[in-house]
C-alpha cells in the first residue's frame, strides 16, 4: 500500500513552508495566507489526495467540527433554503453539516440523533422541534430552527408568526372580508399553534367573529392534509388563512372540488412564501419568512453555544413581510 | 465531570444484556432484535445521552460510515429529492451524508472535498461532475449523479436525456411544429450536451431543419440565464425545447418581454419535471426524470464501490417520461 501523503508533501509540491500549508488547509486560519497561495496549496492537496487526519484530532479533542442538521423532509420547499443558510454559516467557521430527514417520525429522529452523536457531532440544529420538547439531558449544544418549545429552554430562531397573521387579517378586513376561515397547522408544533392563536387575537382586534365553524385543523403541513381539512368548510366564507403555503395549495384543491374559484369566490393566503408560490395559479398571497437567514442565524447560534455551552438560551425572532399576489381580492359577497 | 454513559448503562436501564443493546444500537444488526426491544434500548440510550464512540472506530478502521454529498445548490428544486433518495439509501446501510453546496465553483468544490476527506469520509456522491473530469487519483470511491464524464471512468447514475428529447421532438412534430428552437444548457455538462446532441439527431430523424439561428446556449441552468439566452430568438419560431425546467421558465419570461404568449404563439417544453412545474402558468410540459430513484441508486452504487473499490465503473441510466401539460399546443402559424 502506498504511504498516504503528508502535509510536508503538499508543502513541497506547492513550494511553501509546511506551516503555510497547514494554515491554508485549515479554514479557520486560511485568511492568514494570500488567496492565490491558498488556492495553490489546495490544488496541491487535491492532486496528492491529501487528507488532514480529523479522526485523530476528533478523538483527542472529542469534537469533529460537524453539526447534525435534522429536518422533517427536504422535499418540503421551505427547508432547502434554510439548510443552505445553515451550511454557509457553518462553513465560515470550518464546520460541516450531517443531514437527516425524519418525516416527522419521533423514533426515526431518535435513531438519527444517536447515529450522529456516535460520529462525535459537536451539536445539533433541529427543524423538527415540538412545543413539548425539553432540552437534551446531557447539555449537548442544540438549536431549534423555524420552531420552538413552550418552555423556551432550547435556543431557537423563528419568524414572527403573530405579526404575519395580524398583517394578513388586517389586509383582508380592509378588503371587506368578514367571514374568514382558518385552516390551521398541527397544534403540537409552535408554527401551527402560534399562527392559530394569532388568528383568534387578530380577528378579535378587528371586531370580527372567529366562528369555530370556520376553523379547521390540518393533520400535517401538507397539501393533502390541507385539502382534507378545507373540504367541508361552510360555503359562505369569503377568505381562508392557511397555516402554511402547502395547506393553502390544498385549499385551492378543496375549493375546486366544491365548484368554487379562488380568488373570485374565496381569497386564500398562505404562510412562508416558499419558492414557486409566485408562479402558482393563482399566484399565492403569503407571508414571507427569511428562510436562508433563519438557517444562517441558527448555525451562528449553535456555534455560540458550542463555544459557551452554559450561556442562557437565546430566542431569535426574525421579521416577516406580507406579499400580496393574485389569490386575494375584495370581498364580493 | 460526569463519566459518559457506557453500553452497560444503556443495557441496565433497558433491562437487556449488553450484547442485545449493542445489536440494537448498530443499524446494521438492529433487525436481529425485536422492534419493541430495539425501541426500548434506543429510548434508554437517548435518555442517558449515550453515544457509541465512532471516532475511535473511525481511527481504527479508517472509515466513518459517512459519505460526502456535493451538489451545486440545494435551492435548485431538482436536488432536494435526489439528496433525499441518497440519504434514505445510505441510512439503510448505516451511513450518513455530509452535505455541501458549490454554486458551480470548482475552487469551492476542492475545498469541500478536502474538508470532507479530513473527516475520513468513505466516499463521495457528486452532482457537480463536468464532462472533462477524471476519476480521483487515489481511487477514493466516487459516484456521479445526474451528470457523467465523457471518459466514463467514474460510475454514474443519470437519466435518459436522449430518449427524453427524442420524445419531445416527436410530440412537437406530430402537432405540426417545424420551426423549433432549442435553448440549450451549458455544454461542459453532460446534461446540457447530451440534450443538445439529441435535439440535432431527433430533428434530423423527423426531417426537420435545426437551423443554427434557432439555437441558443444558456450560460447556466437558471431562470435568468434562460431568459437572457431566449430573448433574441427569431419571431417565427413556434416551439422552444429548453435545456431544463428553469431555463424553460426563463423562456416564459423572454416571450412575455417580447409580447408573445405561451402556448398561443410559442409552445415551451422543459426537462426534469422538478417539483411545482405542474402548477406554473401555463403548466409546463416537461420530461420527468426519476429524481429520488437517481439519488437512491447513486448511493447504492457508492456502497458497492466502497465494498469493492476496484470493480469496473458502472453507468446506470434510468428511464424518463414525457409529461404533456398546458404549455404545448398545435402549431397555429
Amino acid at each position: 500500500m502506498k504511504k498516504p501523503p503528508t502535509i510536508k508533501d503538499v508543502a513541497d509540491l506547492a513550494k511553501v513552508h509546511a506551516a503555510t500549508a497547514s494554515r491554508a488547509l485549515n479554514p479557520q486560519t486560511r485568511d492568514k495566507v494570500s488567496a492565490r497561495t491558498a488556492n495553490r496549496i489546495l490544488e496541491a492537496a487535491k492532486s496528492l489526495g491529501y487528507a488532514p487526519n480529523s479522526a485523530a484530532r476528533s478523538l483527542r479533542t472529542k469534537t469533529s467540527s460537524v453539526a447534525g442538521v435534522i429536518i422533517p423532509d427536504l422535499r418540503n420547499p421551505v427547508f432547502p433554503p434554510i439548510v443552505r443558510g445553515i451550511e454557509d454559516a457553518l462553513r465560515e467557521a470550518g464546520y460541516m453539516a450531517l443531514l437527516g430527514n425524519t418525516d416527522g417520525d419521533v423514533e426515526r429522529e431518535n435513531e438519527l440523533l444517536l447515529a450522529m452523536r456516535g460520529r462525535q457531532t459537536d451539536g445539533f440544529i433541529l427543524a423538527t422541534g415540538r412545543r413539548a420538547d425539553s432540552a437534551p439531558p446531557d447539555g449537548v449544544p442544540t438549536v431549534l430552527v423555524n420552531r420552538r418549545t413552550d418552555a423556551g429552554d432550547i435556543p431557537s430562531v423563528t419568524s414572527d408568526n403573530a405579526a404575519g397573521v395580524h398583517a394578513t387579517v388586517r389586509m383582508l378586513a380592509e378588503l371587506g372580508h368578514t367571514r374568514i376561515a382558518h385552516v390551521a397547522g398541527p397544534q403540537d408544533l409552535s408554527t401551527g399553534w402560534e399562527r392559530y392563536r394569532a388568528f383568534l387575537d387578530a380577528m378579535e382586534a378587528h371586531g370580527l367573529d372567529s366562528d369555530p365553524a370556520r376553523i379547521r385543523f390540518a393533520a400535517a403541513f401538507t397539501e393533502d392534509a390541507g385539502r382534507d381539512a378545507a373540504i367541508d368548510l361552510p360555503d359562505d366564507i369569503t377568505a381562508i388563512i392557511a397555516g402554511n403555503d402547502l395547506i393553502a395549495l390544498g385549499c385551492y384543491q378543496a375549493l375546486e372540488v366544491n365548484g368554487l374559484s379562488c380568488p373570485t369566490d374565496v381569497s386564500v393566503v398562505g404562510f412562508n412564501d416558499m419558492p414557486f408560490t409566485s408562479t402558482q395559479r393563482p399566484s399565492l398571497t403569503t407571508v414571507r419568512i427569511p428562510h436562508y437567514d433563519m438557517g444562517f442565524e441558527a448555525a451562528r447560534l449553535l456555534l455560540e453555544r458550542i463555544s459557551s455551552p452554559s450561556a442562557p438560551a437565546k430566542r431569535v425572532v426574525l421579521p416577516v413581510e406580507l406579499i400580496r399576489r393574485d389569490s386575494v381580492v375584495r370581498a364580493s359577497r
